[in-house]
């Protein structure tokens, strides 16, 4: 028994996407009363925090369809089905930026949205970077632009909000927290 | 035009719940090409690093039903509709944890999933913390347990994945940045 759990009733399943999935859970609540819950699976997905020799952070421009306007962020992608993230991670990383790494450390996992999605972000940190002979292909509907700026630029970024999601902010957080406890 | 806009051709609008909606965009690529983009709808939320007089943080536990499981996070709440976020704020940390504060100020505000939700979330510093005379109740179906707790028990959380949410994660590191800098 989860504290406070909330015992589903019945499923109502929605929607189901090539990327997330829509269903309704009819509730039992601690108290004996019932809710809906609204609630997106997602099969989860890494983000990767890539150090170019130079101390470059890695990033990706890209247009973000539910903003309706182009976001800069770390490298990251879904999960394949059974995949295992550290793959997704040298995959992704490779696909967006062009980069293989020698050495990939975890920095963390955390979920993104827990009051109505599932989906965990497994976040790295790739280093020892160079770039691939004919590295494999973004995704046919991906389009990137590659930029590797400094932490300093990193952190201006965020300032004027190019740099505007939750996994980008905490990684250059967590660098800046790095280079504070040097 | 922005950069690598993606143009909607359509837009079919599959859900619209208490929470989210759902709707299909087909899309018009740079390439000329089309595609799909699945897109969740949110109002956009507000989370709070408060610190008590004792330099505590504030924590609600909660069951969060699409993963379920307990999770402990900072207080957090969704924007009701034309609210300011300021507004939320105070409300939420009121009816989560019956603390009314002095001072309020912005941190970062930050997407939580820009890949397929436009939820926005802004985080917010309160200090000036006391408990406040019949504070206003949360939802009648939420359930929450207050915890306080020092930053090194706090990272602790982190390690142990009781903590294990974007927005709380960012708020510690935050705290942590801020004592290496002293």
């Amino acid at each position: 028994m989860h504290k406070f759990e909330e015992k589903t009733i019945h499923t109502e399943k929605l929607f189901e996407g090539k990327v997330v999935r829509l269903q309704i859970d009819d509730v039992e609540l601690p108290n004996g009363k019932t809710s809906k819950r609204e609630i997106i699976k997602h099969p989860g997905a890494v983000a990767v925090l890539a150090l170019t020799p130079e101390n470059k952070i890695v990033l990706v421009e890209q247009y973000r369809k539910p903003m309706e306007r182009a976001l800069v962020e770390i490298p990251a992608g879904k999960l394949e089905p059974g995949e295992k993230p550290e793959v997704t991670a040298v995959r992704e990383l490779e696909e967006e930026t062009g980069y293989e790494c020698n050495r990939l450390d975890h920095i963390i996992s955390f979920y993104t949205s827990p009051g109505f999605a599932d989906e965990l972000i497994h976040l790295y940190l790739a280093t020892g970077l160079r770039k691939k002979e004919n590295p494999r292909a973004a995704d046919e509907d991906e389009f990137v632009e590659l930029i590797e700026v400094s932490l300093e630029e990193a952190i201006q970024l965020v300032k004027e909000q190019k740099i505007f999601d939750a996994k980008t902010a905490y990684a250059i957080q967590y660098l800046q927290l790095k280079e504070a406890q040097k």
